[in-house]
């Protein structure tokens, strides 16, 4: 009556495709598009290669009038590092087959969003994919493939090498069938939204209407490519130090815990550790127990002493690049980021940097939230994102007495080796308390510098108004009292004007205080600002 | 640079425990049972048997006050049919094997949760699972087995036969690193819902600090064991249509359309679609070519003649079992349960089921959300959920007369042999707008009738008030008329109370109108009550 049966990982997806995002043509184009360029942003940027990415979408088949969904041919071309011939037909025919199974910051997480696109575009289309790649500027390889997703593997049809003319960087067109009508404007924000959070992207986008979209790159200046790094002791479990210690060629516990195999753990580092955890430091690594590999993993939560995870592994957008990004796409009245220190979460560094926009004429009224993690735009799901939760439940925006109306975007960033997404279809960010914190902090920071900035605006108009008054009534008054007292001059007037504007001084600064706790460089400039208006009396 | 590598699917689940809802001890520990207890109830309602489901969660070793997150012990047990002991090591210890990959409706989905809960068990206890099973009551197979992560294969440590005394069933025992403290309330929660859902399940539960908590049998009437459907064409994608033609053995398509293939479809049905897509009958589904295929799918697509898929390999709760299990865990005042007739998204069949609760002394101010998808409880992310979409924005709970913080449960079952989840982790479900719809008339429907009953109650309270009123005063203003005038009798003043009531009713009744757009039923009733009030006077 019960039957059991092994499917393969293709088939998994293949009969799970929500799970991946693959939902419906439009969301499958888009997510078909998303996938194939994080691929290339990530191969150009580990390669420290500028990049130049170009993404086409024509409808496919002569009748230009087919109702939607229809069959699209879909192009998504690099100038990156290219991908070695002998790969290629497993990297992109193969689920659980990829480059992103190690621990470094990347687009990709899940290895397996290109083979996704390939598998979907392959059973709406029954069409192969076609892979164009060089490595050296000398030759470019050609492949023409299938994918059996009962085995998991793929089937070549066609390869050929061709002169690459000086080109490295890769290319895949692929068919499938999509909805570009109802998928064109997440596909555009997501564009604008890479725009703005990788400012030094060029990005060319020709649609299937014909319209050409240009993202023009910005800045010439590059985030340091992200690094590979060790695991760090706070993230090991039973199954990983099993692993590792099955590898190690070290003979003895000191020189495993102490000699490269953890993040941050050197010589006396490791000693302390094995002290508190009662391992003999001679023992030789495979010669533990089950029970003491146990005992092992369990010291490694709780040593006091390991130093947190670094962050030189991470690569983060950076002040300047976002600040750029913002400038461009948000064209705002104020701006300013927030770049926390690096944190960790079960022994993976993070770290969270957040932008906030104001004003200006692109926002409209209302507060926008836009989320990236490692450089993605996230564009669904908003209201389980962690970020979202931050802004809506646990931030009281009354206190930085920034009305509900006012037109703000605030951008949160996360760059992690690991990011802890809740779908496979990278969607949202599960609300680890570490990580919840931080978005936290960095919030309430650009917040604070937002309600200076309005507060500072705010009580300069009021001054500034009063002293138009004063200034404008107090002088005919005084000449009045001047005449009919027959006096030779004016009462001292000036005196009144500037007590008055003391006053006013006194207000702006109590409510400063009541808003701002940062201090520093924005109090410093306040007091000029306040100079200058003295000049002005 | 890059390096590329091949992982398992166990590995991969390992290393993205997030995806299937492992993310910290606490929620693991809840997956945990309820994935156990899942696969319990599965399997008894395949076989027709009344569940009796025991749960056991104590905390491992000796000292009781180590600190959370700490090792439990989790065992679920069940009076099931057993599994296959040929089955067992690779049905609980290799991921994407299981008796799910059908279509047919269960609670498990995509066929791991189990093994999910034992690999988490290892990676955090490194301690091995341990399954009892019986099918034929004789023998009962007991199993102690590691997962071999890498190699996503099981190893048997030890394998064992026992004497049964009668009972078949199976058995999980585990040990696990997990957070009580912070799961027991969303445990209790879980068991709560499955009972009011599940009102012919016997659950014990002993936790930790030793309190049974049992949630007992209330109906002995069980839904119709669900039973495997054929796929229905709307669903056929050309991967799909290439692996049906690969294992038929009919050599036309004419038979291979007609002949048991296709979900509802007959020979007659298989003609006028062979003729709609263009295909000739007599040509064998093999020597179709791949541009032939590819039409033949895209016609499925588009045949406007194909029956809907019918609901009788589903299995809903129904309506007597769902408002005993209201009744019995929400007392409420008023309950009602509407179910939607079957309906169908990309080819899978589904049905609604919406129940609505009010007032009583369980229900507290404020409208509840309880979701169900075959019949498990959701209980996280709901506001991705596509009921929680269809409360908050789609429904315009004035029309109701519902005021916010009224009392009231809304509660929405999805029964499928597919439910479009979108996490591993069967956390929510996407908004696919054929089940959106489903949904909205279901809890349209629940509310006009809510709405009815508190619109007759309401009305009945103030003819009552009214009647009351001139009841009491008008004999009395009749009787000091009489006497004021010195006549014999009092005036005419029932005939005055007769009037004021039609009034009274004729308010009732537009009200009524306003609101209540069903008839039938509760509109006889209707005037059945009303027939009484007369009466009264």
């Amino acid at each position: 009556m019960v039957t059991f049966s092994e499917i393969s990982p293709s088939e998994f997806f293949y009969r799970n495709r929500d799970l991946a995002g693959f939902t419906n043509p439009a969301r499958a184009l888009y997510m078909a598009v998303r996938e194939l360029v994080e691929n290339s942003l990530d191969a150009c940027e580990l390669a420290g290669i500028l990049p130049d990415v170009y993404v086409r979408i024509v409808a496919d088949g002569q009748s230009g009038d087919t109702p939607e969904p229809r069959a699209y041919r879909l192009t998504v071309a690099d100038n990156g590092p290219g991908v070695d011939p002998r790969e290629v037909p497993r990297a992109f025919g193969k689920v659980f087959y990829g480059s992103k199974y190690v621990l470094r910051q990347s687009r990709g997480m899940f290895g397996m969003g290109g083979t996704m696109a390939i598998l979907y575009g392959q059973i709406t289309s029954n069409k192969p994919v076609k892979i164009t790649t060089s490595t050296d500027g000398k030759n470019k390889h050609i492949f023409e493939m299938l994918i059996d997703i009962g085995e998991n593997k793929p089937i070549i049809l066609r390869r050929d090498v061709e002169e690459a003319n000086g080109k490295t960087g890769t290319r895949v067109d692929m068919i499938l069938e999509g909805d570009f009508t109802r998928s064109a404007q997440k596909i555009g924000e997501y564009f604008k939204q890479t725009a703005l959070v990788g400012s030094y992207v060029n990005l060319t986008f020709a649609d299937p209407i014909g319209r050409i979209t240009t993202y023009e790159r910005a800045t010439e200046s590059m985030p340091q490519p992200p690094t590979e790094t060790l695991p760090h002791p706070h993230g090991i479990d039973v199954e990983a130090l099993k692993r590792m210690i099955k590898i190690t060629e070290e003979k003895s516990m000191q020189k495993f815990m102490g000699n490269k195999h953890f993040h941050r753990v050197g010589e006396t580092n490791a000693r302390n550790f094995l002290v508190f955890a009662g391992i003999d430091p001679k023992v030789s690594p495979e010669k533990l127990t089950n029970e003491q590999v146990v005992t092992v993993v369990d010291a490694l939560q709780r040593f006091p002493d390991f130093l947190p995870p670094d962050s030189s592994c991470l690569s983060p957008v950076g002040e300047q690049i976002l600040g750029t990004g913002i400038l461009k796409e948000l064209e705002p009245e104020f701006q300013t980021v927030v770049a926390r220190p690096a944190s960790s979460y079960s022994g993976f560094p993070f770290l969270i940097e957040v932008g906030l926009a104001y004003g200006g004429k692109v926002l409209e009224p209302g507060r926008k939230l836009l989320r990236f993690a490692n450089r993605i735009p996230l564009l669904y799901d908003e209201s389980s994102d962690v970020s979202f939760k931050v802004l809506n439940e646990e931030i009281d925006w009354r206190r930085y007495h920034v009305p509900d109306d006012a037109p703000v975007a605030v951008i949160t960033h996360i760059c992690s080796t690991k990011v802890p997404y809740k779908t496979v279809g990278k969607e949202y960010i599960a609300d680890r308390p570490e990580i919840e914190s931080e978005i936290r902090n960095a919030v309430r920071e650009s917040l604070r510098r937002l309600s200076l900035y309005l507060s500072k605006k705010g009580s300069m108009e009021a001054v500034q108004r009063k002293m138009n008054i004063y200034g404008k009534y107090l002088p005919l008054i005084a000449k009045f009292s001047q005449d009919l007292a027959g006096e030779k001059r004016p009462p001292k007037y000036k005196q009144l004007i500037r007590e008055e504007q003391e006053v006013a001084e006194g207000e702006e600064r109590t409510a400063q205080e009541l808003t701002v706790e940062t201090g520093g460089k924005e109090s410093v400039k306040d007091q000029h600002e306040q100079a200058k208006i003295e000049d002005y009396s």
